[in-house]
C-alpha cells in the first residue's frame, strides 16, 4: 500500500506557495533586468523591489526604508548581530542573549565573543522562556545589545519580547534591541515599533516563500555596519544584485501570510491542540509544548521514552510522514538538543524526541493518520529497546 | 510605431533560461524540503545540491568539496578576500589587486585596509590589462592573498590570470591567488587547478541562471574563515539553509553554457567584431574594447565625444535599446568609471561612455538597427551639446 505524503515539518521549511511561484515566473521570463541598471527594464525590476519594500513595511507598520533584503534568516541574523556590535563597539561591549536560540544568533554570539564582546547566555524556565526580571537584572552600563528570539523553532515557546524590549530600554536607553521572528513572522501579527524592536529578522522559506531570501527590519537611523561589501546597494548596507523573483515571491508569500493571518492561525492552533490531545493518550508520552495560545501555533516537540528520535523519525518516514528530530536547520548534525538541555528535560527523553510542525494546510485527517502509526511504531520499536 | 525590445546589457543580468526555470518548478513544487531534514524530503533536497555542486566540479575539472554556494557574485568575493585574510593574518599583511576591480573586490579591499592590512592597487595598460612584471614587483615576503578579475567588466579587458598565479606562487608559494570569474564564466573553459587558482567567484545571473545565487571554488585544504555563523552548512564555511531551487538552476545554467561553449562564445565575437566595426565607421566614436579573441567576447565599450552617456542610454531607452553607462552594477550612482581613468582614457570621454554587452541570443539584425538609431541619435544629441 502507497502511503501519501504527509509534512509535519513545516518549522524546517514549506512547500512554496502558487501566487509565490506564478510572481517569480513574471519576473524571471519578462521583467528580468538588474535594479541597478539605469534603463527602463532596470526600473522595473526595481519597481518590484520597491512594491516588495511596500509591502513588508505596511504589514509591520514600518517605513519602506527599514526593510532590507538578505538572503535568508542566517544572513539577516549575522547582519543585525554583527553589524549592531561592530558599529557601537565604543559605547560597550556587553551583550544578552539565551541559552536556546538558534546556532545563526548562538554561532554569531561565539564569534563576537571571540572579538571581545561579552556575552551573558540566560537561562530559561521549563516551559522554554527566558524571565523577565532576569534579563533585566542582566542589563548593565555596558550593554550594547539584546537578541531574543520571538518563537522558539524546537518547542514553540513564544518569548516575551515586547516586555524585554521594555526593560530594556528602562535600564539602558540606548542598547540596541534584536528579535528573531523567524519562526513568528506570519504566524503573529508584529509591529516593531509598538513593541521597541529595533531589528527584526525574518526567512521567507518558512511561510511559504522562496528559499535564499529574507529580510531584516532595521528601526530608522540605527547606527548598524555592513557584513558585505560591494556595488553598494540597499543604502549601502548590502551590496549586491538584488534577488529579484525571490523578493517579488517573498512579498507575495507576506501578503498571502497576513491576509488570512488571523484564520490561518486559528486552523493551525486547531491542529496542534488536536494533535496534543491526541498524542498524549499514548503511552510514556512526555508533551514539551504548550497548548492553545500560550505556545506558536504550528510547533508541538513530543518526548517519546525508550525510543530514539532518530529512529521513529525514520519509521515515521517509512509511512511518508516527514518530521524533525530536535532542529533541522543545523546540517546533518544531531548533537543533543540545547533547548531541551535549557528546558531541564529529563536526561533519558533528550534524544528521544520529536518535533511535529504544523501549516494552514495540513488536516485532521493526517494527524489521525499520524497518531495510529505513532501509536503502531512505538509498540514495536519499545520491543527491542531497553530489554 | 512600437519599438522593438533590444537587450545589449548582457553584463549586468541575463534573462533566465527555460530550462533553468523548469527546474526550478520542479524543486519549488515538488521537491521543497530542507536539504538538511533527515527524512526524505530532505534527502531529496540535498541530492540536488550533490547533482549541482558534481556538475560545476566537473566542468573546473575540480572535486565536489571545492564547490561552496553563496547568495551571489557579492558574496562570493566577500568570502573568499574576508575568509582568506582573516584566515592568513599571522603569515603576513599584504595583498595586490587591480585598480580595475569590481567594487565587490575593491570596496572589500578597503574594509580590510581599515582591519589593517596592506593593499596594492596595480595600474593598467590602455586595454585595461595588468602587466605580469608591475604583479611580480608587488610580491613581497608580506604578500598572503592577490585577487586578480578574470575579465573586466566594464571594458571586457581579459587577465592574464594563469601567468600571474605562475608568478605569484614562483615567488611566495603560499600566497593565496583568487580571481572573480563573474564575467568570465560561462564564457572560457576554466581549469583553477590548471591555471593556479586557488579561489574562483562566479555568479549564476551573468549566465542564464538565477539572481541571488552564486558558488565560490576553494581549492581543497585552503584556509579561510567563513564570514557567516549559524548552522554550520557546507563544511561550516557557509552557513544558512541552502537555496535549492536556485543552486539546482545554476546547475542547469552551467551546463547549458558549457554544452555550447565554443558554439555560443563564436556567436558572440562575430557579434561584437560586426559591431566594433559597424560603431567605428560612426563619427566621434572610440572603441575601448579589443575585437576577436584578444577582448571578452561579449562586451564593448564605447566613447561617443560630445554627447553624455546618461542622455544616450536614456535616448536609446526610447528606442527600446538596453545598454548600460559604465558599469551597471553600482547601485543607481553613476560615477566617473576607475576603469576607464586607469585606462588613461581621455578625460572629456570619460563621462561619455557607453557599455554593449551581448548574449549568445543577440542578432546581426539587431545591431544593424543599434547602429541605425545610434547613427541619428549622435547627430541630433551633438546638435545640443558644446555649441
Amino acid at each position: 500500500m502507497e502511503n501519501r505524503e504527509i509534512y509535519f515539518d513545516n518549522s524546517a521549511t514549506t512547500k512554496v506557495s502558487e501566487a509565490v511561484i506564478e510572481k517569480m515566473l513574471i519576473v524571471m521570463q519578462k521583467d528580468y533586468g538588474n535594479p541597478s541598471s539605469m534603463h527602463r527594464k532596470g526600473m522595473e525590476a526595481e519597481n518590484y523591489i520597491k512594491e516588495a519594500r511596500a509591502e513588508i513595511a505596511g504589514i509591520l507598520k514600518a517605513e519602506s526604508k527599514e526593510i532590507f533584503f538578505t538572503s535568508g534568516g542566517t544572513e539577516s541574523n549575522n547582519l543585525a548581530l554583527i553589524g549592531t556590535a561592530m558599529a557601537n563597539r565604543r559605547s560597550g561591549n556587553h551583550i544578552i542573549t539565551t541559552q536556546v536560540e538558534h546556532a545563526s544568533v548562538g554561532n554569531v554570539m561565539k564569534y563576537l565573543e571571540e572579538q571581545g564582546f561579552r556575552v551573558t547566555y540566560l537561562p530559561v524556565d521549563a516551559c522554554g522562556c527566558v524571565s523577565v526580571s532576569d534579563f533585566a537584572d542582566a542589563v548593565c552600563e555596558d550593554t550594547i545589545l539584546a537578541s531574543v528570539m520571538y518563537v522558539n523553532n524546537e518547542v514553540g515557546a513564544v518569548m516575551p519580547v515586547a516586555e524585554l524590549a521594555k526593560v530594556l530600554k528602562e535600564k539602558k536607553k540606548d542598547a540596541v534591541f534584536h528579535v528573531d521572528a523567524i519562526q513568528a513572522f506570519g504566524k503573529y501579527p508584529i509591529c516593531p515599533k509598538r513593541m521597541g524592536i529595533d531589528l527584526l529578522s525574518v526567512s521567507a522559506h518558512k511561510f511559504h516563500g522562496p528559499k535564499g531570501v529574507g529580510f531584516l527590519y532595521i528601526r530608522d537611523k540605527l547606527k548598524i555596519k555592513p557584513i558585505l561589501f560591494g556595488g553598494g546597494q540597499q543604502q549601502g548596507l548590502r551590496s549586491g544584485t538584488e534577488n529579484v523573483p525571490a523578493i517579488a515571491g517573498m512579498a507575495a508569500a507576506c501578503a498571502e501570510a497576513y491576509r488570512n493571518l488571523e484564520e490561518n492561525r486559528q486552523v493551525m492552533i486547531g491542529l496542534k491542540d488536536y494533535f496534543i490531545d491526541q498524542v498524549s493518550q499514548l503511552e510514556g508520552v512526555t508533551v514539551n509544548s504548550q497548548s492553545g495560545e500560550a505556545g506558536a501555533p504550528h510547533i508541538v516537540s513530543v518526548s517519546f521514552a525508550g525510543v530514539r528520535s532518530e529512529v521513529l523519525l525514520h519509521a515515521l518516514e517509512e509511512y511518508g510522514i516527514s518530521v524533525s528530530a530536535g532542529s533541522a536547520c543545523s546540517s546533518n548534525k544531531p548533537a543533543v538538543s540545547a533547548t531541551l538541555k535549557a528546558m531541564g528535560i529529563r536526561k533519558d527523553l533528550l534524544d528521544s524526541t520529536i518535533r511535529f510542525s504544523f501549516c494552514e494546510n495540513n488536516t485532521k485527517d493526517e494527524i489521525d493518520d499520524c497518531i495510529f502509526k505513532l501509536n503502531a511504531l512505538l509498540c514495536k520499536l519499545r520491543l527491542y529497546t531497553r530489554h
